[in-house]
């Protein structure tokens, strides 16, 4: 890769949300404040807030004094104040007094002032700090406003210690404050102290403040508008919340700037043939090349050069992939939406590393379960967990749908190699025409069949499992329900179906169903491949999560695929990329792929300003060489580029069919050339003289004949498809979908987009089965539900 | 649908071809007219060519009479001529034997004069008439010149016999022909004679001959300008070949006229939602969708009125999709770039249909070879084609890859239901892990396998076949050869392969792979199903070839679909189309898909004239309810909008799974109300606040909850999935595959973007191997080679 300079100042960085007025804006914090309390009272027992003065935080604490909230167990301090008693109306603590604490207000909530009545603020300012310490290890959150001249907390410009104050890494949580103009003196929060929050909320109103906002996030130092030490830090993660700023672009600039770098470098490499970009850098393979363990990625055959990688570098940055992966592995609720952490990295960890949900420990529970579940995997494949008959299992059905499904379908399939445990077989769709070709072919006797729900109410799932049952209970009788194990939390429903809660093996809200292989829903998997294959699987998408958070983003294999990515959707507009692995065991892939990218991505509302425009592409594809002989001829003759996502292995499993993976990777790389490379009209027309064509008929054939050529791809490769390859695969995608998911701005662990369907699904069926009337929907849905009669009775 | 009005005169149709300078265009009328003639000669062992006059055809003459074509079996003749003898150097033949018959030239070609030298032109005419009548049953082509009044032939504006000349039913051949201002008396062909020509060419050059081409184009009576009535007519394929026109447009003005009342729909649309357009028209549903027994298309949730229907109808037209649909079952070599007709329809034809490849009947050939498969399928099946050991077969390899495998792999999978012959199993990855996977479960002793390549030179396939033969020979020794049949026609090779080629299956060149499940490449699917099912599913195909060739339009429903394409990818500029059948057994159609629809129209060169711009779209999609659960969050929030093509079945085959079936069709209606219906953020905060959600909550997650709605897609729905419906559903995709690619002006049949991946892959695989260096290569292929040996050998 390329030396890319490290920006002279961090850029700033921080999720914005704009409100219309001031009263939505007061709304907004108030639920804000709230939610951020209430869970680290349900993670710690206990939460902790330092809040600002002003006139915007105040309207926000006058909504908040009423949440429904366990106030005694919240400690609230101030971020700053002025050393004067309470009574004094210019104080902070008086504007609370009057607003959170008014008439009863956030009843039984711990202050702990700031102003401790000392002989001078220096030595108050001991005091203080001496019964703030134990509070501070570090506050849930710090609510900050923002001054016209750009100050936040005391940091005002020119201020005596504002050197000292501004040190990140000072030891003082407090310390005095006089500046010029200004009435007294004041006591503040270091930015030390300010760093240590869970997160920081920045409010303001205006257009005044608006432009003071716009000035702080340009160049310049931080003494000059201390707010920028709030903005270019890295340590806590910050939103801001504003309004009424009349279409004043507070955009994160940064993301802005660096989207313009982006597009600076696609405009000078605009009419430039990849191919010739070889040419002119001898080093470029090199270059546009990254390694992880054995992995290579090669960017190289992309229209990118090493100017516009670091433009989209900067991007990603800028947007905050890096603060955002930081906080995804701390456990803090980046899935904002529904409020919740994303912890699936846990799933693959090992004894002894750290994973909190929102500061709770989750290793001990997810180490537990994962103990039980290979632990019955490994009886399941020993036969010491038996059928009825005391017989061994030869066969395992998995009933599940979407991420319960995908992920243990493309697994047990990748891994063919090591599965030596019983068959695999898989049940999603709610058409009985499922259930009925898998079952058919299955002896109960020797069928243990797994069900995948994490409420135990999915309805294909659920409807599968009861005609699972009931084939069951044909062939086995009541010894049926030994002959099921659960995969899901709602152990009553569990029991209740017929199975033994000790079968049921759980997960965590925490985890999105499509990123849920490396869970109990992996247990298919753990029981065709066994412990140590399933352990190693682990160990690949841990691996790969160091790699993620360690690597430099010019080396980071997850961040320069979202790069590619990014550059293709946005600045070159192609809507889909297609993924393409040389591996017909990998055959499923794409198929997961498609969930785990497209219903992480397909999103159009913004969680955080991002980059504006297009988000998550099309994602399709099926194995080479099988995808030559089918769609390849619209991805090099197509009138539409479509980005290109190679995968292969330099080794096969069959030692003995060498010269077929021989004729697979040629096969691959020589794809991956004509993709680029082309062939001129000309070319194709000397060729077919070349072979003693008329010419007439050779100029009438070379346009068909001739290729384009400079269409992008990406190549992975990798020593061999094992397990821990498998685990390194999957995370190395998880990582990339999640950058994406960054730079775009939305939430990639939600997926609000499927509830509609089921919503409208649930009132058609009594429309379908004939229970209820469909008079009152669209005429398309009456004529089909019409239509459909017909056909049923005719 | 609606009254679709029929357009008062027949717009122009042909195909067109630019050519920078006369001598390029003669050059290419000369092997485009020794191409005909010499496909005519191979067809019927005879030719018939009729030829004009005039300075540009001339030149084409000069260089077309050195071809090397069998001459003694060409018959020439004149298209008109002055009623006077050939040493007038103002008469046609005169101009011939200055140049086709010069200094020996067309040596042997038998000439038939016009001029018979009778005492009058009307005597001479029905001499020569009575001498032309066996020739001219039709003529194989007729080569047009245009005078810059329009006229062709001696069809001259004034003419004194000219309307009788022009009644495209007149019964004479001849006609005399005097004009004011013409010196002399003419005669000339009528219009009903040249007609029946196969093929028409009309040549022309210079920009006062392109301006009367313009005037053509437009308004206005036939008598003003004869050239007209070859362009408005339907009976003959015209091909336009002109030159040196200096950038005057002469693209079939019919297209662009078309196309800009398409575009103007689009604009009258723009903004009226979906789900609005139903209250404008209450008839909405019927006037949009259309049935064929009883198979239901659906277009009324897209954005399509009658209005716009009726002008993508007429684009249809315009382009030629009736003429050449026509001209595809006569058997004319539409599939120019090969020079081959295209008669997969010849496949599922019944004895007594007729179909012939330009002009040699195909019937026999075909309904012998399909008896053959069908008997050998039969007897495989009951057990008198016997493995080695005299046992029956249980199970079936085919080996084949692209058309070879994805049509009796979709169509084995669709039709599980009436499956009771053996298990079948097929390999197409050149992947050994693919060989491997599938033999490893299998007996050789019980198994049958099948290689599908029509050459036996296929990579893959040969590939997969030799280690299917060590397999085979490892497993019952010399009695291998017994254990295998062949889809091919090269007998020597299937032979020399160790089959003995009384089990070899031919096709024709006339089939594209992608096109050939209904050939001996369905020969799993035979042994799969058995004779009468799979007769059932070529009757379906059948059903759909009689129904596409004459439904009118507007109920016709491959060109319905087609309508809808083009609209999505032309007038919306949609890069793709979702395919989802409501039916796990449909599981491989979007995958079948994929390569009917991407390799037929993922082109850019163009045959004829079509519509500028996009052609072909990725198609993609996996089965509902399945796809619900992965990526249908991005069909309804994500920012590119994608049409959804849904399939489902009235009934399932399960009875007494029945519920199932009813969730399946309320889940597929409901997706396709969802999208077109969407919520709107206004509502979506209601539904929250309904909920008891705080309201600073439910503003901030609204805009995650809405859904933009107003997502086109279209719905088929049928009664059941059985052979016939199947045979139907596939023919109907290609007939839409067919209709597309007419418009685009692209030809569907050929695949010349296969190629250069291929040639570059040969050239690679010694690289691999280490055979040959790479060091000419990119520096990313070396790269890329590099590591893969460091990892081969670390």
């Amino acid at each position: 890769m390329s030396d890319v300079a490290v920006p002279p100042a961090p850029t700033p960085l921080y999720e914005l949300r704009r409100y219309d007025d001031a009263d939505a804006l007061a709304d907004a914090a108030a639920a804000r404040i709230a939610e951020l309390l209430q869970g680290a009272l349900s993670a710690r027992g206990r939460a902790v807030a330092a809040l600002s003065g002003g006139a915007t935080p105040q309207r926000a604490y006058a909504k908040l004094s009423r949440a429904k909230i366990d106030w005694p167990r919240v400690s609230v301090t101030l971020v700053d104040d002025l050393w004067a008693p309470a009574s004094d109306p210019r104080s902070n603590k008086n504007l609370l007094d009057l607003t959170l604490f008014y008439d009863g207000g956030a009843s039984g909530a711990r202050f702990a002032p700031l102003y401790t009545g000392g002989a001078s603020v220096e030595a108050g300012c001991a005091a203080a700090e001496a019964a703030l310490r134990p509070l501070a290890r570090p506050f849930d959150l710090v609510v900050l406003g923002m001054g016209p001249d750009g100050h936040v907390a005391s940091f005002f410009p020119g201020g005596d210690r504002l050197s000292e104050a501004l040190d990140p890494d000072g030891r003082a949580l407090l310390t005095p404050m006089r500046a010029p103009g200004l009435p007294g003196t004041r006591i503040s929060l270091t930015l030390a102290a300010i760093l240590q929050a869970r997160r920081i909320l920045l409010l303001f109103s205006g257009r005044t403040k608006a432009r003071t906002f716009q000035r702080a996030l340009g160049p310049g130092p931080v003494e000059d508008m201390p707010i920028r030490a709030i903005l270019r830090q890295r340590r806590a993660p910050v939103e801001v919340l504003c309004a009424d700023i009349d279409g004043a672009d507070v955009t994160p600039q940064p993301i802005a700037a660096a989207w313009k770098a982006v597009e600076t470098a696609r405009d000078r490499l605009a009419g430039r043939r990849i191919v010739d970009l070889f040419d002119t850098d001898p080093e470029r393979f090199e270059r546009l090349s990254a390694r992880a363990e054995d992995m290579l990625l090669d960017l190289s055959k992309t229209g990118l050069d090493a100017g516009a990688l670091e433009a989209l570098l900067n991007l990603a940055r800028a947007a905050g992939v890096e603060t955002l992966r930081d906080a995804m592995f701390e456990g803090r609720p980046i899935n904002a939406t529904e409020g919740r952490p994303v912890l699936h990295a846990a799933l693959r960890a090992r004894p002894g590393d750290v994973f909190a949900a929102e500061g709770v420990d989750v290793m001990p529970e997810v180490l537990e379960t994962r103990a039980r579940a290979l632990d019955f995997a490994e009886a399941v494949r020993s036969g010491a967990y038996a059928a009825a008959d005391g017989g061994r299992f030869t066969d395992v059905v998995n009933i599940g749908i979407g991420g319960s499904d995908l992920g243990p379908v493309m697994a047990v399939r990748a891994l063919a190699p090591v599965h030596d445990g019983p068959r695999c077989h898989f049940i999603s769709n709610v058409d009985g025409a499922h259930a009925q070709d898998v079952l058919r072919t299955l002896d109960p006797a020797r069928t243990l069949v797994l069900i995948a729900s994490k409420t135990f109410t999915t309805i294909e799932t659920m409807t599968n499992a009861d005609t699972a049952m009931r084939w069951m209970k044909a062939g086995v009788g009541e010894a049926a329900g030994g002959h099921f194990a659960a995969i899901s939390t709602a152990l009553d429903k569990v029991e209740a179906f017929g199975i033994d809660p000790a079968r049921a093996f759980g997960f965590w809200d925490w985890v999105g169903g499509r990123y849920s292989v490396w869970s109990s829903i992996g247990l298919s998997l753990m029981i065709a491949i066994g412990r140590a294959d399933f352990e190693a699987f682990l160990d690949g998408g841990r691996a790969m999560d160091a790699h993620f958070r360690t690597a430099p983003l010019d080396k980071n294999l997850p961040v320069l695929l979202a790069a590619a990515g990014v550059w293709h959707r946005n600045a070159l507009g192609l809507g889909s990329r297609a993924v393409i692995p040389y591996d017909q065991r990998l055959e499923r892939l794409p198929a997961y792929l498609q969930q785990l990218d497209m219903e992480s991505n397909g999103k159009t509302a913004r969680l955080r300003d991002g980059l504006p425009g297009e988000t998550g592409p099309v994602v399709w594809g099926e194995p080479g060489t099988n995808g030559q002989h089918a769609f390849f001829q619209l991805l090099h003759q197509g009138t539409t580029v479509i980005p290109v996502e190679f995968l292969v292995a330099a080794t096969g499993w069959e030692p003995e069919l060498a010269h077929h993976h021989s004729l697979l990777l040629a096969n691959c790389f020589a794809q991956s050339e004509a993709l680029m490379a082309g062939r001129s009209e000309q070319e194709a027309h000397d060729m077919m003289i070349a072979e003693g064509m008329e010419a007439a008929e050779a100029r009438r054939l070379a346009p068909h004949r001739a290729f384009s050529g400079d269409r992008p791809s990406t190549m992975l490769i990798y020593r061999k498809l094992d397990p821990y390859t498998l685990g390194r695969l999957v995370a190395l995608y998880e990582h990339r979908v999640f950058s994406e998911g960054v730079i775009w701005g939305v939430n990639a662990y939600d997926q609000w987009g499927v509830e509609l369907g089921k919503t409208l699904a649930k009132a058609l069926e009594p429309m379908v089965t004939g229970e209820a009337s469909a008079a009152e929907k669209d005429g398309s849905t009456i004529g089909l539900i019409g239509w459909m009669k017909a056909l049923q009775s005719g």
